[in-house]
């Protein structure tokens, strides 16, 4: 029998975590009596006046979301992280390791109206949310040594707004998942004399298996390690190492490819499609501020949780939690519906 | 002001896998908008003429479940993994990595009762759970490398029917988490000719913080670096390598600490909680047969989604996927409320 990835279980590495994750086609066709998600619509007034994230609308905490016309950043009113902390004592027991962690909550709104997300407003509007992530980036990462923009969109995936908005969260030291890119990505620069993403973005770009958007500056393709059913990776193609590098042009594209993307991806099954998204690029502040970052490509990653219809999700539980992650279709089977699936037109507009 | 962990954000090393989590507490303080699970209430009859894991009906592929009397086990009608796969060709590109993957996936009823639950199992019921983890784990680890038994209980982890069962998935290769563990608890053992998680349970006698459930076979703890709100680990105190190790008195034991620690969950937000649970120990199959196990320590781990009540879950989403595990108590809170709650009488019962 000849071994084919549509139909045969195998396994793929991922060369940015060294993880292995398990791709078992077919499984989709099981039947499904489990959870279903509330299909997100798009049904909201543009201006609630109960909802602390809308303009003129008084928080929890006494202070008024001011009548913003565009973006608005303001200091997270329940912080994970804070900058005043007094550090744990240290503890020479290896099995009771604590680390000091300081940092900053930010939440940042995209646009004055409830009713809106990033594929349903204007190339133009994103690019102004682009301007504030990368102002913003500007100031944190002089101080910080890594600057976590994200964005979670939709119930399904914890989101406790709807308004549209993003997070940012500053530490004080590298996070697990950048460690181990940072670990990951300079042994194959060190190996290679080139970044892993640059030569990935090549190598997909001739073997055309896995593309979903191309542009001069972007690449977007499901990645051949992807982990959920439908995440992508957006790319750099101008070996930009951190989001505040993008000249105006790169991020007038990025703001037309972010548009085309959650277009289609609203439209793959006509519903406000729900993802973690966020962004990864070399390590900052005083810290990382004259090492080399040569080894590192910015890219953003979108971890969608649906995986056969708007109402049934992905659940990485039991077996992926306790052994290993774990796909029901083949990651070029995902790109190719994100591919044919419409990315210009909003099914709302239709 | 003096560090005060209740209070004061910090990290702490999880030595099973080298990974830090982020220990955050008073997050639960934010105000909650986002999704609400619905309460899982035990509310099923006992049998149901549609559900295939009842005793006698007929699954969709045709084949009749007999009418079994305590547990049933059969292959899975849609396995994740089977035996006979062509494997995939090596490439020897490191950004395109394929490997093999063969196994096995089978499905084991716990009671021929659709409305019972582990918690609602008398402990003698639960011995013959037991005894039939350890019959399959006989038959299964003969062969393969690593045999998974875990259980994905309710809808909010993924549960696809309420029937009490369990899963059994064995693989060909030792799967991510198990080989991160088989690396940092034979280097810890090389380090200090002790197992890891033997040290762990007289350390964690002597703080007497993190305990749930203590008798002479095992230890129920929130170790110390818990991602989930109420993850628990069950860990054995005899330096019990596999599941098929237990004696009789161990077994029935295990029963009454599974009973006592899922009475402790159920009672909690008076709900049937849900979880993933799973048993981890030393690899197996005829490559790992004549390695040593000194290093390892039988342990099973529980991950229960839960946050706030019965309603209000843990999302692990946008920092957690892209930075790293982040917890909104401390693991020591966590364990008191776990300690403090009735474990002997289940809160249907009352
Ligand atoms: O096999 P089930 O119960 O249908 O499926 C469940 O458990 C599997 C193993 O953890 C997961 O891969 C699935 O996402 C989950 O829904
Ligand atoms: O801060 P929010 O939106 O209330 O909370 C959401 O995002 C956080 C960061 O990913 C997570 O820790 C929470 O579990 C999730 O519900």
């Amino acid at each position: 029998m000849q071994f084919v990835a549509t139909e045969h279980q195998h396994r793929r590495l991922n060369p940015l975590t060294g993880t292995w994750v398990l791709v078992c086609p077919h499984r989709t066709q099981r039947p499904w009596s489990g959870q279903q998600e509330k299909a997100q619509k798009n049904e909201l007034p543009d201006f609630d006046p109960t909802n602390p994230l809308c303009p003129g609308v008084t928080r929890p905490n006494g202070i008024e979301t001011p009548a913003y016309e565009s973006t608005y950043v303001f200091e997270n009113d329940f912080p994970a992280l804070v900058e005043q902390v007094p550090a744990p004592p240290n503890s020479d027991d290896p099995l009771f390791q604590v680390a000091p962690a300081r940092g900053n909550c930010r939440v940042m709104c995209f646009h004055p109206k409830s009713n809106l997300t990033l594929p349903t407003m204007t190339a133009a509007e994103i690019v102004v949310v682009i301007n504030e992530w990368i102002n913003q980036f500007n100031e944190l990462s002089s101080k910080y040594a890594w600057v976590q923009i994200f964005e979670n969109k939709g119930a399904a995936m914890g989101c406790s707004n709807p308004h549209p908005h993003c997070q940012i969260w500053s530490c004080s030291f590298l996070p697990t998942e950048p460690q181990l890119k940072q670990e990951r990505l300079r042994a194959y620069y060190a190996t290679n004399d080139r970044p892993l993403l640059g030569d990935y973005v090549e190598r997909e770009l001739q073997r055309r298996e896995r593309i979903v958007i191309e542009n001069p500056d972007w690449l977007v393709v499901v990645p051949f390690w992807a982990t959920w059913p439908f995440e992508t990776m957006l790319i750099s193609r101008n070996n930009n190492k951190r989001i505040n590098d993008l000249t105006l042009d790169q991020r007038y594209n990025l703001a037309v490819t972010i548009k085309e993307l959650t277009t289609k991806y609203d439209n793959l099954f006509q519903c406000s499609f729900p993802y973690s998204m966020g962004w990864h690029g070399a390590p900052t502040g005083p810290e990382h501020a004259h090492a080399s970052s040569a080894h590192w490509t910015l890219h953003a990653i979108y971890y969608p949780p649906l995986l056969r219809s708007a109402t049934v999700r992905k659940f990485m539980v039991g077996f992926e939690l306790l052994a290993m992650a774990q796909r029901d279709l083949t990651p070029e089977q995902a790109a190719q519906r994100l591919r044919e699936v419409d990315g210009t037109c909003h099914y709302l507009d239709k």
